[in-house]
Formats: C-alpha cells, structure tokens, sequence
C-alpha cells in the first residue's frame, strides 16, 4: 500500500489499443490498493506531426509557440487515457502541466521544474482518483506553458516522484529492462536485474537511450528508486537505486556505444591558460556540446587540442573555430567523422585499475585503433572508427565476462 | 486606432495556407494602427477526429475529459497563427483560455462565461502584441479546463470584446454576411448591410447558422458591435447593432428555415394547469427543447397541445410521453416528422399586423399547408411539410420584396 508514479512513452501509448492496454495495467496496480500517479507522453508519431504543421508555416518557429503547440500532444494522451481507466471503473483525474502545478522556469522548449505544488495532485489521490499528468510540461512564473525538452516526460515522472515522496517511480517503455549491451549490437547482451544511479547516468549520458540523462540525475539527487520495465511483456524490469547494498563483485556493469560521433583537433594553440578558456568558450556561445577533450604539448610554445563532439554538429564547431582564428591564434585545424565511441561503464571499476589495461589490451588485440581515450571514476570511453564497433563492443562484453548463455530477449 | 477583436472560425483556419492568409489579414488590421486580439476555432476537421478518438474508448466519455481533449484543437490553432503573425512581422502573443483569464462556470460541455479577468490580456496589448486567443474555452472555479459548447467560439469572440470594451468585434467566416435568405434556397437572396440585433437572434435562433445565439444575446447584452464578413472576399459584410437609427422601412428583413423539425401532439390531457407544468418538466428534466407549442380545447374537460422538437429528438420525446401516461392521464399522442419551419423575421413587424396575414396568405396560395404557427414581436414561424420548405422561404422571399435582381455571390 503506497504510492507509485508510472510512465508511459509514446510507443505505450502509440494507439488506443495501447491506450486501454495502459489502462488495464494502471487499473492493476491500482487494484493492489497502492495510490497511482500517471505520465503520459504524446501518442506516437504525433509530436513529429506537430512539429512538421510548424515547420510549415516557419523556418524557425518561436520556441514559446513551439511549447504552445507541442503540449497538445501529451494533453490528448491524458484525455484519452483518463477515459480508458473510467472505462475499467478506475476514477481518473486528467491534469495538465500547469494544473498538476509543475512549475519550471522560462527557458522555452529546454525548461527546467523549479518546484511541484502538490496541492492538487494530493487533494485528487485523497479522493481516490489515478492521477494523469501530461508529461514534458509546465508553466512559467509567467504563466507561460513550458516544455521540458527531450526526454522530459521520464524527468517528469521522476520529479513527481520525488514532490510526492512516492515509494517508486516505474519508467514503461519498449524495452524490458537495462541491458549489459544494446542486444541489437551485442547479442549476447542480458538485462540487468539492479544498476546504481551513477552508472545508469554514465549509460544514459553514453547513448543508451532507455532512461534520459536529466531524470536519472534527478532521481538520484532525491533518492527516488525506479524501475525500467516493459509495458508491453510482463516481466520484472531492472531497478535504479543507491549502489549502496548491492553486490559489488561485478567490476563492469555494462558496454555503451555512440555512433554519431566527430572529432576535431586544434593543432599549435598558443600555451596559455586562456586558449583553452577562449576556445571552450567560443563553442559554447554557439550551444555546440563537447564531450571528451584531450590536450597534448605541441612544442615549447604551443598545444594541441582534440576535442569530440555530435556528429551534427561538427560542421559549426569548424565554422566557428574558422571563424575565430585570429583571436585563437592556432596554427591549424583538422577534423574526423564517421567516428564511434564504445565505454565499458561500473561502479566497481574505481576499485580495479586493471578495467582500463583490459579494455586498451582486448581492443588493440582486435584491431581496432584507439583515437582518443577519456575515463572518469565508473566508465572507461574510447573513440574508434565507426565500422569497428560492433566488434568493439561484442568484444568488451564478452571480455568483461557479461556474456549470458541464450540470446537475450526484448520486448516487442 | 481602436481595438478590435476577429474571430476566425474552422474553415478560415482549415490549412496552413488558410492560416497563412488569416495571418495577412490580421497584420493589416494592424498596420491601419488597430489593436487586435484575435479568437480562433480548432482546424477544420481536427475537433471531429478527436471525438472519434474518444469514442474508440468509450461509449459515453465523461464530459471533462473530453473538454481537456477538445480544447487541444484550438491550442494547435492560436500557436500556429502566432508563428504566422510573427513571420509577417506582427507580434503575437498565444493564450489558451486559462491564461486569457476566461473565467467559466462549471458545466463541462457547455460552460458559460461567468467573467473575464483582462489584466495578462491588457499587459500583452500593452507590449504591442497581437493576442491570439483559443476560442470555445475557459478555465472553471476548481481550474478545470471547460468549453463552451457549440458556437462557442463566436461567444469568446463577443465576450472579449465586451470585457475590453473593444470598438467592434469581427466575425470572419465562410459567407460574405447575414442574407434574406439561404443563397442555396433561394437563389435571389441579398445580403443585407446591417441588422439589429434582435432580428438576428430570431435568425440566429432560427437556424440560419452564420453566428451563434448566445454570441448574439452577449453582444446585445453588452451593446458590442458585431460586423459578420468573410474571411475569403475582400467586401463589406453585414454589421448587427442597436436597432436605434436604422432605417426601419422594412417589415421584413429576412426568411429563415430549419429543416429538421418533427411535431408531437398529446390529446386529451386533463385541463389543469399542473398538466401542462407536469408535460413540460418531464422534457425538461430529459434535457428535450421544446420550440413551438399550441394547445386548444379537446371537450370541456380535457385539453390538446401540440408542440414541436428538433427531429433528433422525438423518439426521446416520445418515450418520455408514454413512459409518463399514467401519471399525465391523456388520451394518445399522435407524432409526425420530415417538417420544416419557415420563418419570417423583421424588426418593422411589430407595427404591421398585415405581415401575418400576407405570410398565410401567401403560403396558401402556393399550395403549402400551415401545420403549426408560432409568432413574436419580430418574428412569424410556420411548420410545413419539409419537401414544401424551398417553394415556401422563396415565395416569402418574394412576397416580401427581398428578391434582388442578380444572383447573390457566397464566399467560397
């Protein structure tokens, strides 16, 4: 008897067959006498429908109108997946963004919740009722609606939890659980009964795409367990929480990768503190994210940068270093695409400084030039050519000895 | 330099090509250094294939659930006209209702405006900003989302103009006007320049459809001038206003009909008050509107009364009647459908005692019998058999001096 938040994607709640199936599960746990709060995202493909009516009217449309537009998607949802619980004789309560009193702050199309007012979510949970909350939104101090950006309807999820004092936050998606690989590369890979909050955000920051980065963070900073899970199978999901009690033999938890990866490098920058500041800085005036960075004495007088970024944005990281070499001073500039980045990522890692022999020896063992190298305390990242990858990461995971017997199964 | 306040319904917001021109139109409103605050419908068809979405789910969807369902049609509508507006330079502020300060009363389905607070709608008018604001909506004492049924977005239109004591309110729409007649059914129809507002609630009442009653009633209410043009045509529309000074020579401004009319007749009821007040609470309490009523006296102790309904209604109609025959104590009920109501309706009327006969007369004369009649001060209403219906308004039409030489032009 507690209460639970649950979440469910676009691809749960792709159909109104979905949408009841949904229902019939929330109605479940609901029957178990726990208290339900609900995230939905927007149905499917609607998002994208919504996205390309703007794209007609506008090159580019302004990001307040964006939010205006987009939230519609997720109010359907909540409409519609309200009236299917009434339907299996649950009492529902749609709410909007603003009317479950998510409150972020201005910064459309990328908001962040400040706070949740829980008056009315806790006045309808007195009264019994599922409530629905649209997912990805909120409203401004200025009453403006907000959206919170990629991945906001799991950070939702998350931050109700949180507000609520839930007892657990499930995350529904289309697969059923975290895996120690993506099976589509690895297919070896196995689900992962249990994970810490630390090394789920090293796998959701490295591109494994279950959970977004924002709502690990956040459920780590409140201490929100979460589970991830099937909506479609019935089958236990792996679980989110503090490292602290779980086993700890197995030294690497899982093998990430990341396909759309480019590499620049700044060759004979002038050696001085404030290059690196003015280069870093230049990119980030241009919102350009840079990921791992590695610097190298290039003579006397001068260094070398070499920086990796999104393959999407590497074309605007040169314009802009182009753009600045005067002011950077730099002797040249070259860069790489059609690059990968495979990490092996574990909490027991900081303890066994042999991972990171390991993983440079089985990679090298196979042929596969290493071009850059990045570690932190749980992950060891490696940037390679993007047609080694896979082998890369098959032979990390069988290496690291996650390989399990029978080919791992994923939901539909 | 006034205010103004446009409506655009679904058809002139059908497409982003029609968005686009609806953009044009508002921008040059604004360039003659107007004011504007815009009311627009959900697009075309949008707010049907949401009702079909909802009813995949259930039968009978509860009534709040669908209000957070529909009103997302309006919100795609108000953020794509704001990037429209904003790619012709204009600036433009979307506002659901909510954020518009419509205040509502409870009824889901079919609220009414009970106040509107203007404070973030003078800010925005302030800034220079056009204020896009999503019709048919508001926002319920508890902050549920409400509609205001059908029409509703007309009524938005009036009460904003009313609450910002605005110097007109245009509704644009798919005709160029108010007309004598419908153009379809009587191929000499004119449009008419201006007319009360009295005369075009009967109209409006009597189904002619172009504005809605209660938007009619409001503007009367609040001495709002209303000017119906067309979103399409560039040409003057038909402005409704205080009867006050207009030219009053006409008796008769124009022929309305409603062509889906079915006629009850309950025969020998007891002839006591109660009767009728029992009669008419039983449709009542089965939310039956009742249009037309006629009694006359059956013998000394029993009386008949005849009334009619929308054609939609008379099999609810008349399982109330027998589902009650006890406790009314009549003798039988005769029905009978496939009826029209052809209306004649003029402001001059109430001086001219000879129009009702003229309009008997007339009608006779063609060979068209009278079933029921009905009359106000500005209006005579006659039921007819419904395949006499567009013999009868063009008879009218002509009798009364309303044909114009040339074939009126709809907009498309």
């Amino acid at each position: 008897m507690g209460l639970v938040v649950q979440k469910f994607g676009g691809t749960s709640v792709g159909s109104v067959e979905k949408i009841k199936k949904v229902a019939e599960r929330i109605a479940r746990t609901r029957a178990e006498g726990h208290s339900v709060v609900v995230t939905v995202s927007a149905m499917g493909k609607s998002t994208d429908e919504l996205v390309a009516l703007a794209e007609e009217i506008s090159d580019r449309p302004a990001q307040r109108e964006m939010d205006v537009l987009l939230t519609t998607g997720e109010q359907v949802s909540i409409a519609l997946l309200s009236m299917a619980l009434m339907e299996k004789g649950a009492k529902a309560h749609p709410m909007t963004g603003w009317q479950a009193g998510i409150k972020t702050d201005p910064i459309h199309g990328k908001a962040r919740i400040e706070h949740i007012d829980t008056a009315n979510l806790r006045k309808s949970l007195d009264r019994g009722e599922v409530v629905v909350v649209a997912g990805f939104q909120g409203v401004s101090p200025d009453g403006e609606i907000t959206t919170l950006g990629r991945g906001g309807s799991d950070t939702t999820a998350v931050a109700l939890a949180a507000a609520l004092e839930a007892d657990r936050c499930e995350i529904y998606t289309d697969v059923t659980g975290v895996f120690t690989a993506d099976p589509r590369m690895a297919p070896k890979a196995g689900k992962l009964s249990e994970i810490s909050y630390e090394e789920m955000l090293e796998l959701a920051n490295l591109g494994a795409g279950v959970l977004h980065p924002r709502s690990v963070e956040c459920a780590m900073t409140h201490g929100v367990p979460l589970v991830v899970r099937s909506s479609f199978v019935e089958e236990e999901g792996t679980w989110v929480k503090e490292a602290e009690g779980m086993e700890e033999e197995l030294n690497v938890r899982g093998v990430a990768h990341d396909l759309e990866v480019a590499r620049m490098k700044v060759v004979g920058l002038p050696n001085r503190t404030e290059s690196l500041t003015l280069l870093f800085n230049k990119l980030a005036d241009a919102s350009i994210n840079v990921d791992m960075i590695v610097t190298s004495e290039h003579d006397d007088e001068r260094i070398d940068v070499a920086f990796s970024v999104h393959e999407n944005e590497w074309e605007q990281a040169s314009q802009v270093i182009q753009d600045h070499q005067e002011e950077l001073d730099y002797l040249r500039v070259l860069s790489e695409t059609g690059l990968a980045k495979v990490s092996v990522v574990g909490a027991g890692m900081v303890t066994n400084p042999g991972v990171a022999a390991k993983t440079f020896t089985s990679l090298s063992e196979a042929g596969i030039r290493i071009k850059m190298v990045s570690t932190s305390e749980i992950k060891i990242s490696c940037v390679i050519a993007k047609e080694e990858a896979v082998k890369a990461v098959q032979e990390l995971h069988t290496v690291f000895g996650l390989d399990v017997e029978e080919l791992a199964t994923v939901g539909s």
